[in-house]
């Protein structure tokens, strides 16, 4: 069986896209949960992963004698292997578009997600109104998902980013965590969509489940003093 | 015709890598240059290739009416288009680690991305000495390289990555560039690895092109005052 290693569900934002998507595409794997406990060298979490990754982190899915690590890999072997499943959209230039955003996400709107870190069960509301305030950065990755949200849902009809759901929906489902957190302000239809995102089965599963964590880490909640 | 939007060759490390792999598989592409000036927002840059990307960064791929940025959907793309090319290895287990290396690639390495700017023409040698002896990030990236290219050439058997050429080693060339000019140690067997990626006809090429641009940016050379 398909072996998914993740770390916390309410902070680990890299590990929800592959487990939103194979839990929302209905197949079957086992979750292993690596818990942060720090992320130097001699962590707990540095050791049990480095022992499957050679990259030492989550997400990484074992298939057999096979370990593929980054979401992108990830994502590009389970649709690669549930063809009937459709991850990606079946019109070629949907796909390249979808590929796209998918990688845009992989290696940008770094202020987003620098100044905005997943989690889950906290309401982060006056956090986001001050950074809305303070960072331009912020709101140009705000700016670019909303065009980008915007043409998709446009010129796919929705409900998601390319008609029905897609890897492309898993990638921006932690953003949606983020937005709703942060309380960061987007036009209705936007909001609209997140609300959507949220609702999906497989994107449900791991907030409730985030909800019932209870596994407070200092160093990924620098904005506040205790819980 | 494929239209092939990059920046600097001398200094734009993404442009190269999908510029590599088209010349290298032999796919004819136009190629438009759109020189660095700045990377503000009213720059000739920004204003050029904002009016053909949504993300207006390099590299773009252009093909009649579709768009597609960022290299690894560029790179997926031209996969998909040339199945005959075997640009990806066509092992699935092989597939799925040059993908993982990939994505490792796009989204990591960042302290020798970031400290060891790609410069081709330029002699830093003095550069990388202090750096290596600085900076533990580079070394700990150096490191990481180092083992994934011998595992790679070890289990694959060579001369590339995943024996012939595939997207994986025009993902990796801009790194051979870096630790060319910056004289970055790394032992006997992956020097030869980077003198072979250097060798190959599309990367050759694209070096050749680089020296003779001479297209000085006081911003891409953070090291030195004048050249």
């Amino acid at each position: 069986m398909l072996k998914l290693y993740i770390g916390n569900k309410n902070y680990s934002s890299w590990s929800m896209r592959p487990w939103v998507l194979l839990r929302q595409a209905g197949i079957v794997f086992e979750e292993v949960r690596v818990r942060f406990d720090s992320f130097e060298a001699d962590s707990q979490f540095k050791r049990a992963i480095g022992a499957v990754s050679p990259t030492g982190k989550v997400p990484v899915l074992v298939d057999g004698d096979l370990v593929v690590w980054d979401t992108l890999a990830i994502a590009e072997y389970v649709a690669e292997t549930h063809p009937e499943q459709h991850l990606w959209p079946q019109d070629a230039k949907a796909r390249a578009r979808a590929r796209s955003v998918c990688a845009e996400m992989h290696s940008g709107f770094t202020a987003l997600r620098g100044n905005c870190p997943m989690n889950i069960e906290a309401d982060l509301a006056t956090t986001g109104a001050l950074l809305w305030r303070d960072k331009a950065a912020v709101r140009a990755d705000v700016q670019r998902l909303v065009e980008m949200w915007t043409d998709l849902l446009a010129q796919y009809g929705g409900p998601l980013l390319f008609g029905e759901f897609t890897i492309a929906d898993a990638f921006y489902a932690p953003v949606c965590m983020r937005l709703h957190s942060y309380g960061l302000p987007v036009p209705p239809h936007i909001q609209d969509y997140v609300q959507r995102v949220r609702q999906l089965p497989g994107v449900k599963a791991w907030i409730d489940e985030a909800l019932t964590e209870q596994d407070f880490r200092a160093f990924e909640e620098p904005y506040r003093l205790q819980r």
